[in-house]
């Protein structure tokens, strides 16, 4: 039987377990990546295992997240990062160099590798045939470590494209119409393998919109093969050694079929507040737009920005609308000055913002109260843009940039001239914003610098015989890692101090919390299904770690923050029959006895509600490696206790 | 017997008053200008005023403080500004467009006129040959009725530039020379008109470099003549038909005269936390260096950039260095965009910056803990950064670069190669992110926008005629607009909202004084010399209003605050005997007999301490206009009662 691509990588990198669907594996990793929102955690606990140096073929750091820097934290956060890099192997991207994932596909990323990274996003690399998946902070330390990284064996669904996309019909209509589809958990277990004609019309640039916003999905990652496009691209960025042609087998053979053809596709757009609400643009054509942002790891390459400086060119930005754009990387920025669509975009009214996340990670351009602001990127939950009453549509550049001259929301069709973007033959290089580590010599030498927001990782201690617990929470459905842990301007320059950032833990949904969780001690978390998808940030567990959370009991988990909470020690649990959600309300007391015998032996966890004088059976699917991180209190004590 | 040029253009704007130097002038304004921090109160003045169109020959509402936009209250606020503008007869500079005093300069300037604006570096104008006067937004708004805006009639300094620059010393090592001379409160009372041979060497953005940070000598203004360099930048802005010839008679008479030498400057930096505490750079040379910043409305001319350029062309920044430059209007940054020196910056690793004030008003790229960065901005003040223990040096663009590459300071003449920037023959010219205001006619459609962080001027009622308050604070010689009122990223959004922005009244000095202010429900404030020094933010005064403060007792103000106090209708009170400083300390309890009667006959305003029962005299210099203003209980009640 031939395998799938992703199945051939996964066997080449197989170190634990075996390609059976639904059981753990444990596979090498060849690359990692992190950002600094969730790298200065990930450094502390490599720090924290003693390791002297990296142990991957490649790790690099990335500045891309903080990059407002509104107050001491950040520029301290930076340098911690750097000066760790520098002493302990891994490279670094200095601030301005651009978005992780952006500068890993030009640069870094290899097909056929494994990567991965401290970002939701990471599958970006699977637009260049990378197995890369994103990860908690805590797994990519171990990673960087030697440690194999541990994923259930996924179901792999193929995506099969066929046709061409019309003119001004993108690569985020197509990840657009799967969302469509599949909706945000409709990936949740698998991987999302893209096959078919359709996919040679694809440039590895458009490939990677569609794996990195395969995040939404809920997938382990999404897979384009290798073929000559990616040889294309690999060239013009001077790395045609790192080529090599990778497809699934002939006769591979898949879990799920889903069949999109482009030439039939037409312009979309994610409603608020979730990716997979989409309508057609020219349903919600007309609506009036008060901004617009173009940019983020989705869609700020060089030729969705030259598209974009097409469309603005000689024009004048709508006198109500505001416009920021903010390209992708050092190198899409310097192409753009250098061959004038910059000045194009600076003409018509564009406000150009340094080359990082921005305003995809809530860290500036907060729209106005009540405001319409179209966005080529991956997220619209509700308050992640700084605005809780704003309405965010995500779209392509293409309907970006047609919108921000109509001010309106518009069908980019009606625009199409024949323009179309090519490949350059060489992307300008130049990878000076990138610091070498030091040689295995020099290493010692190296002082790491911490300034005072820079507190440890939380020491957490094994898991109890029996846990007495109130209900300090309950949430609803599809909770993001945005409601756990939110991001934006305010609070992402806490995410190294667990203490500091855990007073706003939770309290876009209950303000209260922090307060009543430290006040109770030790307590539960009850949600609905879905609960954590969204980003990877492993934050949203070491918040409720310190807070005093022991278990969360939802109907279904996302399978990164689920991993994260293993990882914190915390005990993911899910109803056995959903129907009992209605049996706990905020405030019960509970109980679980002989804890870490019911976990041993994995027939679930009764806990009893005294409150309401019931018994809830919960499933508590861990496989023996993660009973034993549970029972340590955590990944961390876990591998410094094997080690 | 002759005039200089700013008595020239103060005779021919005269209306109330006679130029006797000391004595209360009311003169005409032509032009108005706002930023936004101060410019959503500046308008909601207006409104209140009930005015239907501006009277000015051009008023000019810029954004270009708040454009980070962490939350919903910026973009709110620019809607807000861009409605009112679009009403009342304003031209609106759109967000991107650049920073006010450098767009002004550029695009609207003209010799001769007169300009205030809500802004204290609105004094950039004397570049151009304008008497440009910073005003608190109350008096900006009057301005903009159509109402004359009264100063002391200023003594009048002759700063006499023989000679010429040496290579890579620059305008900025001119003015911190002067501010060495002259300190911070040197100017006070004074205009400062620059003569001499070496004035035919400086072109006007360099001259606009000098009157800028004249601001920082706690001058009225500062001016240059009107010549042929004035005519080479407005032919250049194809603005020739705005010139004309002015310049002092030759037997002006001078208050005082001072003589620098250009041909023996060397360049210069101030060092924390006073823009004159002037040093050499050679004496600081090989200080370790973290951050450059270069920009702002000191220091982001197209000339000061290319330079910049030039320096870091085919160069990268030091590795242990951010380097952030933030172009000073779409003007420079699309010129720079076109002939390739943007890309020389961003090869170099320079983070690229929207074009606006940004870290200069402490609006991110905090440098991290204790860390040195160099600036090219106006003000170095503690904290204004956004990191506390920062040490900030206010230093040249070609001192900025040089040091950005080497990673400590470093002395830019070593760097001479002759390299020297051209005014262009024709600037890149492109006013389509100004919008004009409605016609007559079409006024009364314009809706104005307002978000929920938009709240009303306070209102204020006539002074009491006794008067019963503790004293709530007491501080220190020196105290900045930026201790009163502090900006920065997380406070300057709240401009718009006296009620929230009172909660960070004082708290760099003392973080309970909002509180206790709050609860003594009227208070006086004691300070020393030079109180309220800094920016002409008139939340200094309205914040203390909303707390409840009836009068500050200090050694000496600083001109625009004091204004922006008797604006308010707060009574600013000298002591007659600095002695007396010590004689009233924090709580204790202070009494004002028949204070309106005091005031009227004015010979001063005796204070009881009742708590050491001592009596206090006090100074209480105001004019019959202000009187009227302190009885009324501020400029707008005084306005609107004389309507």
């Amino acid at each position: 039987m031939g395998l799938t691509l992703a199945e051939k990588i996964i066997k080449n990198h197989l170190v634990t377990g075996e390609m059976i669907k639904g059981t753990d594996i444990g596979i090498r990793i060849d690359q990692t990546l992190t950002q600094d929102a969730t790298g200065t955690m990930a450094y502390l606990e490599f720090e924290a295992m003693g390791i002297d140096r990296v142990r991957t073929e490649r790790s690099v750091a990335y500045i891309d997240h903080n990059t407002l820097q509104t107050g001491f934290e950040n520029a301290d956060d930076h340098r911690f990062i750097q000066t760790v890099c520098k002493k302990h192997g891994i490279w670094f991207s200095r601030p301005g160099n651009g978005i992780c994932h952006q500068v890993h596909l030009e640069r870094f990323g290899i097909p056929g590798k494994t990567l991965i990274g401290s970002d939701s996003h990471t599958p970006t690399g699977g637009g260049i045939g990378m197995l890369a998946i994103g990860a908690g902070g805590l797994d990519v330390a171990v990673a960087m470590g030697g440690g194999e990284y541990y994923i259930t064996m996924p179901k792999i669904v193929n995506v099969e494209l066929q046709g061409e996309l019309q003119e001004n019909v993108s690569a985020k209509d197509i990840i657009l119409e799967v969302l469509r589809i599949m909706s945000v958990k409709g990936g949740v277990g698998k991987i999302i393998e893209y096959t078919g004609e359709g996919i040679k019309t694809l440039s590895v640039p458009q490939r990677a919109t569609i794996t990195n916003m395969g995040a939404e999905l809920g997938a382990t990652t999404s897979i384009f093969p290798s073929d000559e496009n990616t040889l294309e691209f690999l060239k013009a960025q001077d790395r045609a050694d790192a080529y090599t042609e990778l497809k699934a087998d002939d006769d591979a053979v898949y879990d799920e079929h889903i069949v999109i053809n482009l030439s039939e596709l037409a312009p979309l757009a994610a409603c608020p507040h979730s990716p997979d609400a989409v309508k057609s643009v020219e349903e919600l054509a007309g609506m009036k737009v008060d901004q617009v942002c173009i940019g983020s790891c989705t869609n700020s390459s060089y030729a969705d920005l030259m598209k974009v400086a097409h469309i603005l060119k000689g024009k004048t930005v709508a006198d109500g609308v505001s416009l920021a754009i903010a390209p992708g990387s050092k190198q899409v920025l310097n192409m753009l000055a250098q061959n004038g669509a910059l000045s194009d975009l600076i003409d018509a009214g564009a406000r150009i913002l340094e080359s990082a996340c921005g305003p995809c990670i809530g860290m500036g351009q907060s729209p106005n109260s009540k405001g319409v602001s179209l966005r080529t990127f991956n997220r619209n939950f509700l308050g992640r843009s700084g605005t809780k009453d704003a309405e965010i549509y995500l779209v392509s550049p293409e309907v970006a940039a047609v919108s921000a001259l109509t001010g309106v929301m518009t069908d980019p069709r009606a625009y199409a001239d024949g323009y179309k973007v090519d490949m350059p033959e060489h992307f300008l290089i130049n990878d000076n914003m990138v610091i070498e580590p030091a040689s295995v010599d020099e290493m010692d030498k190296v002082e790491v610098l911490r300034g005072p927001n820079i507190k440890e990782f939380p020491k957490t201690s094994g898991m109890a015989q029996d846990i007495s617990a109130s209900c300090s929470l309950k949430v609803e459905d599809n909770i993001t890692t945005d409601h756990i842990m939110p991001a934006g301007a305010k609070i992402l320059p806490l995410r190294s101090n667990i203490p500091a950032i855990s007073e706003h833990c939770f309290t876009v949904c209950d303000t209260e919390f922090p307060t009543r969780a430290k006040a109770l001690g030790s307590s539960i978390i009850v949600g609905g299904s879905n609960y954590g998808q969204g980003s990877s940030r492993e934050h949203a567990a070491l918040a409720p770690l310190y807070l005093g959370v022991k278990a969360v009991l939802v109907k279904s988990f996302a399978r990164i923050h689920r991993a994260n909470l293993i990882n914190a020690g915390i005990l993911p649990l899910e109803f056995a029959d959903e129907n009992d959600y209605n049996n706990i309300d905020l405030g019960d007391n509970l109980y679980i006895e002989n804890i870490r015998d019911q976990i041993a032996a994995g027939n679930g966890i009764t806990i009893i509600n005294k409150t309401k004088n019931v018994e809830i059976n919960t499933k508590c699917a861990l496989t023996e490696r993660q009973k034993d991180i549970i029972l340590a209190g955590g990944l961390l004590n876990y591998t410094m206790m094997n080690k």
